[in-house]
């Protein structure tokens, strides 16, 4: 059989078949259109989920039921999204309205992160693992904890929030209103507010050049500085990397997953992240260097893990 | 049935006949002997486990088998105590040890922690939920995960430390080795050295009087001081709830456990600690108040969650 698997962003809608040994099809995407307001945001998902499904040339009767993972707080029980602040919804029905669209399918909503967990869990860089952490770095720092095949959603569907795990008490101000969170400090916003609060103080720093040249600041300009020999995008690199061991330590230490994925543009640095960062976390774990049992990896399925993930909730969220 | 549970601690040991029903029938406990070494420790195991067997009338025949609570870091797949501080211990084969002294009954190690986090869940405060962490503010910060009715023993058998989260980076030295462990400010350790280094800066405060009243600084110092209006003492209360406050959240946001539930010394505050605390945590966790759904509670059972948990690990670790 078949599943609809449905990626809602606030900037874009995905949408994808994927089959039950989680091969993914086809995929197709479409703006949101936010401000457009809710109902045109649901006929969007409609419109490009059929769309994707006219293009694998199977009909609805081969599809099993529909997943999508949407941005924020997702009531996964009750199929509604219960405050999204990228999509200004709120207690909005969402699995019920897509229900009646695909011929009363079953409709599971979760959380866009925990999908993206999933789908990497299930074909990606942590298949075959008895548990494991994902952790995508980008606008924010989105996370799901899988254990025993499944997503830990928490009793309201609102856990492997760990983006907003406070690490420096009274530090920088979080989008969640908390100060301090790693999200803050370890999405590629925050990267990027450390690269420009460094180049402001280091006006001879290459991060000058590298930036012009992208046409902006982006989470690869202290890592291409630092490669070039640059001490100030050096020191960028250094500072996140040692706010990256921070919160994936203490991840270890909650719940020493089999692996931990990093996703995002910067999961994309490969060994010049990665051979610091296991270093500065195997030192942090309890018990040191020896206990280290957590492996750390890239994910490897980019933007084709929330769609996948999404559509395999049905099976997975341990509600 | 019946099970011998065993709470193995750096100063006592403490051992137990448990019923399949949870019911404790009959505990005991006697000093460890850490300074013997570790034949001379497990020779107390035997001693005092067969002592509490011979009290209930039951013969080893009735007996399902033995679990221990250690201390430290356990591998419980192997029966092996890894590692612990409290104990002097490295790798040793303590299950296979205790195993062959009664009567090659199964004997399953855990943590001590995670052993009074499950005799809380199954019969103490977080009984009947879905999801619980339990913590013991002592000399440490003790916790244990259980979802879906088992310990979260994580991949090494190392889950469960939350104590070892940092949550102030580069702050107070932790035991562990990390700076600004949870642990580090929410410990009674922790609370007294806090207290200690307020009533340094306040010499009129009456905490002086309570700890000499008391012959030393407790964990209750300060709690006293502030219920007789005295402002350092308020100052260190609030301190200390503010950082619990913060791991907590932390823990909801990344676990969202239908029941928090807080045992040891400062556990035993009652509302005077919870009041402050829920309200704290409540605008912390992701998407504020409205969205809590985590029950903050006291633990029930004081030390004999440590034996009944052990005396069913056997059935209630995710290994």
């Amino acid at each position: 059989m078949y599943s609809l698997g449905i990626d809602l962003g606030g900037t874009n809608i995905k949408a994808g078949v994927v089959r039950d040994d989680y091969t993914l099809l086809s995929a197709t995407a479409i703006p949101t259109s936010v401000a457009s307001g809710v109902g045109t945001v649901t006929a969007n998902i409609e419109e490009i989920t059929h769309k994707v499904l006219e293009q694998t040339g199977l009909d609805i009767g081969d599809i099993r039921g529909v997943g999508v993972g949407c941005p924020g707080l997702v009531d996964s029980s009750k199929g509604i999204v219960r405050y999204s602040n990228n999509l200004y919804w709120h207690n909005y029905p969402l699995a019920e309205k897509l229900s009646n669209a695909f011929a009363g399918l079953p409709v599971t909503l979760g959380n866009d992160a925990n999908a993206a967990a999933l789908g990497e869990y299930l074909i990606g860089s942590a298949r075959g693992t008895a548990s494991a952490v994902i952790i995508t770095l980008g606008t924010g720092v989105g996370t799901g904890i899988v254990i025993d095949g499944k997503i830990a959603t928490g009793f309201g569907s609102g856990a492997g929030e760990l983006g907003h795990m406070v690490i420096e008490k009274g530090g920088r101000p979080c989008s969640c209103g908390r100060l301090g969170c790693w999200e803050a400090y370890c999405s590629a916003t925050g990267l990027k507010k450390l690269t420009r609060e460094t180049m402001d103080k280091n006006l001879d720093s290459t991060m000058w050049t590298i930036s012009e040249n992208d046409g902006k600041i982006s989470g690869r300009t202290a890592f291409i500085a630092a490669r070039q020999g640059d001490s100030a995008g050096q020191s960028v690199v250094d500072e996140y990397i040692s706010y990256l061991a921070c919160g994936i330590a203490n991840i270890i230490n909650a719940l020493q997953p089999e692996v931990i994925s990093i996703g995002g543009g910067v999961g994309q640095e490969g060994e010049n992240l990665f051979v610091p960062l296991r270093e500065q976390v195997r030192h942090q774990v309890l018990g040191g260097p020896g206990y280290m049992v957590t492996a750390l990896r890239s994910c490897t399925l980019g933007n084709q893990a929330g769609i996948i993930g999404a559509a395999m909730f049905d099976k997975r969220l341990d509600l």
